[in-house]
């Protein structure tokens, strides 16, 4: 027997049948870890309205924002979900160890019958893309460093990293 | 002056200009490494028609693929490219400290005026997740670990790292 | 403290949380006025199976519908709703002051915890500008010149122009 | 008076409204025939970890749930659906008059006001479109012979055929 | 060795290597036969300017333009084209053996690297779905009875049904 | 004969064949105004590195270039196009019997074998939704006031209101 979920008894790809699951609130927190760069890093700040920092942080919010609403277009046997919230953070991290590093974390919430670790972690991916993008005319090197479940709650099981 | 090709003078986000750009043969290669667990990659054996490891390496690579030729709707300011090749491999990594880790890597291709390298990177980004997304449901505790640009030819600017 | 509901405190932008919110019936109604002129209008007359009108409305309300079932991937912090109802209607304008002119209404309910408003007004905008092209070919200086919200009902507050 | 539920009086096309509908249990199954040929079959077999067979039904298997998820993007006036379960299996068939024919069927199910056929037409067809790309390199003569609602539960009317 | 063009050695599925094609004009046809039944076809008369055939039929044929255009967002291992003509008929068959039947047909043309025929053969699919969907209020056993490719021209091999 | 482009003798709608068309430089310039009302600009102000005007302005700029790449899927007989240049601008109007108004312009460039009026229109459409979106909490009466083409340059003919 298979223990997962989306494998049938022949080791074939599924959906899971959540017909008979309750609605109940879920959350689900997600956070990605990008290496850009003193360089990089360098570029943003400055008080004025419009900051390099304000251009890219933004535009990565959006990006994974909307990412998060189409996760079930990527990931091939996600459920659609509609999300009732989905709230982006983008910072410049302030740990020992992460020096040139920036932190996007990513918190959605919904009642449903199945929850959205998915999206919480398509929507922090899909911001960290963003990010490499905008940042790599000035450094090659960007390097995606780590992308983890930081919590779940609702349904059977919760989970904390 | 930005020297973020994504930001204006006034650091608003914008497209990059690639009327005056001429077309020739560009590659992308990008690589993404998740620590599955031995609990999940002790499932990945056996030598049925249909096994775990097929199931979910060959749903991933379908994922990352169809992921590839959607990028510009994920990334706000990518161009809008035809990809001519996108080969997605996974392995179980073989190398010492990459202990239950399984490897994607991603080769993109096309003739166009301007470089594949966010369409490389978005495909091993939802490719992982896609693994992510299977394997949950036997270790919550799955990190994608790094995704990192590999390589990147034609154009002004060749990259490896 | 901002007022705009899609801003947080430091002014980036943000999804609304409606986790709390009910489910109710809510209905909203927008219209998009288009100055396509009296060369164009001149076309859409006759009794045939198939008339001009006919080829261009029935393609428009096609549109605006489709549209209006995408409006979560096109406006960045709309939440993704269930449409259980759209109609859109297109006529020629016979009011005074708007000779040469033709009006499109959408009318869009469902029940849900938010309205539809960028629903109903997306649809109206889709089906303009898909009026828009398949006129342009014979009159260059069509103008979409309004478009409105004219009605929402259900939630907190009932909205009349 | 139309009979045509998507038609209004005057015979332009709309979506039914289902404000005043109730949520209950409804499934669909759907099946699509395919003629691929005895060449094509005859490389469909094998013991190997990966075979043609695996590659092509399972690479199938994931258009044909995908395209479900996507349904009312394709379909003007279908309403959007947060599909609960989808099954897509494929077998080779095997009933006298179906030599050389692959079966492919999909089940869906959920709660909804409204029914899903046309998300389980949808999957098999987009399905067995998939077939055929992945083998047409072999045959060109493969044909789609068949795709037929097979039974459907929940709502008014059960349809069984 | 494997003849599927979409399966690499170990039988993984994988796009096509066309980097090294030439662009030459290409062009593919499909059809699609659907038995809508006698019922149905009876209500597709009368000489009003909008017409229950010409609400149905011009639905199916903008479903059909578009989800053509999408061709490579629904089957997994298709390239991006961008189609330069899209053209579908449908009429009622007046064939003998084909009583109750309509035909849809899409004529697809473009310069690229690689043929159209899955373009050709969705646009089809994709039509006599929706034709279903708008006829199925009035008979539930409508069944699309045949999708196949007439021809295609352009390219190494040309192909006539 | 009809002179709709997108029409056929039956007026039927259809796509129009642009195989034989040369690529050539073409750019397109569209605006749109908005009345936003003094309310909501009085809140466009201040000096800090986030502004409501920032992370209004931002986001439809995100928006409208997004909207811009996907218009061949929202208008249904608009031609694929692979955008090479895409900018927005937004500005608080300065002109006399233009007060509490905003504009939105979009410029787009590309070497096709057709023009991009349609794209450019559907930037500042989406744009001026997205404006409406984020600040209709503030004032419900809100107005999309014009959406017209500026210029078009490139193909045979060119064009400048």
């Amino acid at each position: 027997m298979s223990n997962f979920s989306h494998l049938n008894e022949k080791n074939q790809p599924q959906m899971v049948d959540i017909t008979q699951k309750t609605h109940t609130l879920r959350t689900a927190r997600a956070r990605a870890t990008i290496h850009l760069g003193l360089d990089v890093l360098g570029k943003f700040s400055g008080n004025d309205v419009y900051t390099a920092k304000g251009g890219v942080f933004q535009t990565a919010i959006i990006a994974g924002t909307m990412a998060a609403k189409r996760t079930h277009e990527l990931i091939p046997f996600c459920h659609q979900l509609l999300l009732e919230d989905c709230q982006l953070k983008i910072e410049v991290a302030d740990e020992a160890g992460a020096e040139g590093c920036v932190w996007i974390e990513a918190l959605v919430k919904l009642n449903a019958p199945t929850g959205a670790e998915m999206e919480a972690m398509t929507a922090v991916s899909v911001a960290a893309l963003t990010v490499y993008d905008m940042c790599k005319s000035i450094n090659k090197r960007i390097e995606i460093k780590e992308i983890v479940l930081l919590e779940k709650t609702g349904g059977k099981s919760h989970f904390k990293r």
